[in-house]
């Protein structure tokens, strides 16, 4: 699929009739002039996230986590991974949201593939609601 | 454009060749069976970004930003405005990644167009290299 | 005990010698000029804490902790402590130290005794190897 | 001064009358059977102190700091300063505590004297109100 002509390619997306909404909406409010071109910026912006996890030495992330610490052991695994890691982690802030619920933001730094890791391994614990690997480097400003 | 059968709805996007290949490339890597699939995907994490802008009533973000300190007034800027807004952002962690580049932290609280209108106003200082503002709710765990 | 003489008052010190040696080596290295001016100086550092703790009103003080993270559950109870009192404590930053040992810095804001109380239950965990809690607020710079 | 018998060193002391006064209040309160045993235990803690300055290799403190962010020109000197040293400082933690006023709480690990001396220069700025450097290794709990 998708024929080249000249520089540019052409592909069919098809989306249940609820997404074609969705994006007609989001296409209108963020000032795109058509579909195209708001799936072009969607596209460099994941390339922008696959050239940081391509990255080869070190380089810096941050893992923003939300969890219930009502969990029975959740802090003591997060403590846990951390301090395995203490190389690539130094530091982390703890935000008490409410009487229930944990915000926890971990600066990272080290090899792209060491930081996957770990952050995957975070994740996965049992009682994390929530939790985005933010690459804190390259140029996105939004 | 976009012919609506059934409940789907179909339409065209054109790439310059070089990002349809980088399209193939992630789609492949990513194991989706084809390009909509992948597209329909990137699609629906945009709709739960602009759910959580859309959010009523407090909600948390995390702004992750590095700079470069040696930008004259640069850290008294960010003070400044982190400030003004105290009741919206408490605390923020600062992280000095090398002997000039900072990365800063900030979790905010509060109605979400207030959060937004903060992170614009600190994205916006002249020596910001990078800055991204995390929703800390929902469900994404990546 | 304390003769009274003008505005000055006088009382006997008896100490065993190896902390005279030690008193009479701080004195000397601090540059004070007798051991009557030192004791002084000791006093009025107490008075201000003093005066801190007798604080009405909202405060701010800063508990510094050092344990042991093997220990278990301690990083449960550390946070389930912080959360029942989300009004008094929104943050705390946790620093890895190595694989067993952590630094855990946590901002306190209210009144005193609240302070005081809840200090002393984080102080009170078994593992807790060390703590400080330090007034952030009147004149002290050392 | 300071007659030596048996094991024990007697010394007087001459104190303003208020500050006489305090000290039997703090005495009292903190329930010492005597101003000796309070001197003594005053004299034990700065001894711990002492031992930590004068600790050899690695170790680690806490800097808290309070200071009126309007002061020109501050945010960008503490974070220059902690830049220079940013092999001994990797973060720091900051609170807005109302429109005008910030703790700021700064880990340091390396060299006691290094530490000292990185403190001191910290300290030393213009606008700083208040700061303690706080040991944090040892076996005070208070």
């Amino acid at each position: 699929m998708g024929t080249r002509r000249g520089g540019v390619s052409r592909f069919t997306v098809s989306l249940p009739n609820a997404l074609m909404r969705t994006l007609d909406r989001l296409q209108v409010g963020r000032r795109y002039s058509n579909r195209s071109e708001f799936v072009r910026d969607l596209l460099r912006a994941e390339l922008v996230k696959e050239e940081w996890e391509e990255h080869e030495g070190e380089t810096v992330g941050v893992l923003v986590l939300v969890y219930d610490h009502d969990t029975r052991a959740l802090a003591d695994k997060l403590t846990d991974i951390q301090h395995e890691h203490h190389g690539i982690i130094t530091a982390a802030l703890h935000v008490h949201l409410d009487a229930h619920t944990c915000l926890e933001v971990i600066p990272l730094r080290g090899p792209v593939k060491e930081i996957r890791r770990i952050a995957d391994r975070l994740l996965a614990i049992k009682g994390v609601r929530y939790g985005q690997l933010v690459p804190a480097t390259g140029k996105r400003l939004t």
